[in-house]
């Protein structure tokens, strides 16, 4: 036991260590932009198999959300030629905390620039991580009611759960490709706040971090790109909250040629019950079965894994695949040299 | 959507409206005291049938955890006449977290004092809530590390996970029973920074409170004692995390002569998949089998629900019985009048 | 051990006891046909919550299927004035199995002659039980091969996995109620080789009895009826075989106005995981989350529950309602003197 | 629709076509005896992974039973230099058809004799398979009453629900490996009145059957053996009956180092969730997760799948692995030429 207070009388303890105090500004990964070149495929992907709804489109893109989230959006579908990220959107916790944030990312030199805001939110500050995946912060959103037909009996729930398909009810998080996941890590942790809760180290290259703003032990992971490629997506993915729903939708991907990569699967790291697919436009969604387990410690100490093989041993069902380590997008067919 | 940001340029916006800064300074429900009159077979059914692990005793207390957590313990289980609850203690965020909280909690009036700490944890401030239940909150705690023949495959394990009975995986909150709940939900809200996600409100009169410092639904919740009796307990929650476990729990309790309250039944509020036992000390016992739904949502709006047969009728599986809303420990038979 | 064989040598034994040679000519539960005022509402709630498909349809009749039934149709839903059972149609194992139960049917006096056939079936013999449930038997059955839109990737399921709903697998069995379920069990006892697998006796009164010919517990259950009126329907059951499901169609059917009566909840008799709930025309629907347990022992001995309290207490979650030992289809708002 | 019934008037219909009358004289699979060179390990692995129980022994055997099976034993643990089958029990309907079987046995050739019986059972008729595995036949069995300790509240149950490890059910079925799969379900099917349910069959080739006496798919299925050895034991297996209950026992199995080969699983044949792990002794042991889909189809046309890739594939979760179709107890290192 580490001793940072000195007892001294029922009336007076002293500070023998401080710790320092955690960035708490970034509350919650609140949407995500991705790109396809078929999206018309890929919204029928979401909305029949995943339930999600549609609540908007602008321009080429369309806007969804699932059942038991109450802003206006969580998933953006742009057409595009490639699949890949559009951005990821993050909500700080109050209007003065977003003003924080921006200080901080201007100072790391990765900032862009306000914009005015999008369909379901208002002013955001755009920036990129090291390797170049777009993001923005921002506070002000746009709940969405319930229509007549949308009630639900249950007041904590933004809509009635769906009839189609086996309907996710959040975005949990995402997972980006880069060449340099200590890095980018550092950045998200130095300046956003983000929290280390495990990661992957072999012969002192990190492979592979996972970073989390809240109790669950990641809204963002980032994994070495083996193509050294830039900027590129490994996954976004939805929760269920129930192990049994990866079965059942996994069925129904299996008799509509949505192709499973892996999965149904007990990850080690995360401890999630994880499916992985391919939505038609080929970006890889992952589907979580369960909560994997919380992290309430404030002084956690990440766990540290040596190698690929291991994470991949200590699950249970399903190994991972060469695709698994390789894939993301846009696909890249040949590796491309980056310097 | 409320709008607190106006866009002015790429290089400029202005806040319009502040809002109020969250106080992150408590981390999580660390532990839980229960007395009862039956230890042994207190202990008996923690170990057996929900697989805790003893790790310590002293007095007339034995100290358990589970195997997911990585703290000396979670639970302490203290002889007595009666059953009830001892306290719960609270771990802050940080050392200066601490202090901060203790200030406020002194300036409220219900502080009682520092003690030196306790088998696995460092000094800890006492108070009570305004209706009498101990609490104490501490920042430094021991890790306990796992046996050789406790070693888990999982690097994100305390120790691996046990043979005997249907095992939980960690303490999941507590729920108090006062005549009062919404001035000892607001005394948690304004000097220790709890944040309210549901309630119940009849006719003027709140009937329960739920209450978090994290993304869950709740680590504390109120309910109403119609017995107007003071510093009763409710429950204490154990999870799984697994919705099917409930039911293999509840097959063992069956066989074993634990009395089973309710459920496995899914909640109205909180969505979490639930079932409630009596340990054989009295208390009663709730165990977890999802993480219901999470909260990240920063401005959540908390639903109010109308009463506890609509709370009942929205779940689903076995409605709420007359036990439910009226037994606590330690039991009065007959209601007592306090003021 | 009970000794029927006399061992004599290598070569040789002995029968000491001779077995009654069981009756095995009677396969399945082919189909049901229940009476809806609703019509409507009913295939509704069967094709967009229990996610049947409407196979065919002819004068007031519409026939469905689930996807793993490769049969023309299992349910037929026929507009009546009232609710409650039309016909419960079981398939013979051979032609000649057929013809040799019709005759020892003729011989009970309980027989009414043969039909030409119906949609999806040959040649069928009617017949009625003690209590006037009409039931026919019959050989001849029409393959429904599924659409090109329907193509399944598992050779062993007749239609691929719809997507609307949580689909059920397949037609499991039916309840019916009369005042008198032991004349009415050893009826098809004896008459059809039904073999007995639990019942509850109170008081020298059998309160129910269920009866397999099969491996599952029951493909029929008589259950006393206290209105003592005859003929009447307590519930068709279809079967999921995955404990989840239930909880994901109670929570469809609790956001689409469906009434639930109880459950999800594990039976004590059959150990199944259970779910009632009254489709809109009025009749009691089971849906069955697992296969509870299955017999294989030739000589099994039927366990005898005492009374009704005792098979509601030994199960797990939701206990059985007044509704439940004495709501039946057709709905009897008095108590009907029979004799 | 084959019409095998003309329907002539009321009172009269003709049988144009007869069906063979199926052999319903075998009942179920009752044993196993499974040889280990390892045999306190293996007991282990049985006993507090899988919570069998241990009931009696005598010589170098050991029989235990799972909690819902009624008689003496359903496994038999032989110690041997090398890990195999000892035989496999099967029990006839009643002591008639058991000698009806005998009599069939014996014309074809493969009959060895009486034995006068074994721990839990009377007199039985071995014999072997074509290939060589060894089987009897029998109908005497003792039930073994559950001790005070062990009291259900289950009158369907055997014996209360044990407290160690996840608790498997019933014993499921064997699988056996064979150069000639053909001849060998041929033989089960002529002689002892098996069923096919699904078969793989690749240029002619029969590479796997699947075969049933009951509404299981199977209670017997044959691979093929690429090593060409004869007699050799693919794998038994015990039922839960509940999915999630293997993703627990492959937890317990990880954690306490049983080597788990593949799943969990859901298999496109018998659509059965499942999990193949080694026993400690080198045998394979699979875990049925629920009941997968069952047959009460009296004329059911057994799927014929196309090779082992599609078979692999169609499922979902694990593919196959290369050792799952090579590896059998006992284990032969290089492939032995048999003719």
């Amino acid at each position: 036991m580490e001793n940072t207070i000195l007892f001294k009388s029922k009336q007076e303890v002293e500070i023998v260590k401080e710790y320092p105090e955690p960035i708490m500004d970034v509350a919650q990964l609140a949407h995500v932009e991705i790109l396809s070149p078929k999206p018309e495929e890929t919204i029928k992907f979401f909305t029949e198999i995943l339930g999600l709804e549609l609540t908007d489109q602008k321009g080429n893109s369309v806007y969804l959300r699932a059942y038991e989230e109450n802003y206006h959006h969580s998933l953006k579908v742009t057409e595009s030629e490639k699949a890949g990220l559009g951005h990821a959107g993050w909500r700080a916790r109050t209007p003065q905390a977003l003003l924080r944030r921006v200080k901080e990312i201007e100072a790391s030199g990765l900032g862009i620039g306000w914009i005015e805001g999008d369909l379901g939110h208002g002013p955001a500050y755009q920036f990129t991580t090291p390797d170049g995946h777009l993001m923005e912060l921002f506070f002000d959103v746009e709940y969405l009611d319930a229509s007549e037909d949308q009630k639900t009996v249950l007041l904590n729930r933004a809509q009635k759960r769906p009839e189609s398909g086996v309907p996710v009810r959040r975005l949990d998080h995402i997972n980006l490709m880069t060449p340099n996941p200590k890095e980018n890590s550092d950045f998200l942790m130095d300046v956003l706040g983000f929290r280390l809760t495990e990661k992957i180290v072999n012969e002192n290259k990190t492979l592979g971090t996972w970073l989390s703003i809240s109790n669950i032990v990641h809204e963002l992971a980032f994994m070495n790109d083996p193509s050294k490629s830039t900027g590129r997506l490994h996954h976004i993915c939805y929760w269920y909250g129930v192990p049994q729903n990866l079965f059942d939708v996994a069925d129904l991907c299996k008799e509509n040629n949505i192709e499973i990569e892996l999965g149904p699967r007990k990850h080690s790291i995360s401890q999630a019950f994880c499916l992985y697919v391919y939505e038609p436009g080929g970006n890889r969604v992952e589907l979580f079965g369960d909560a994997g387990y919380l992290i309430f410690d404030p002084t956690w100490k990440a766990p540290i894994w040596s190698d690929l093989q291991q994470v991949s041993d200590r699950g249970i069902g399903a190994g991972f695949t060469e695709s698994y380590w390789n894939y993301g997008t846009p696909d890249v067919k040949a590796p491309v040299e980056v310097d």
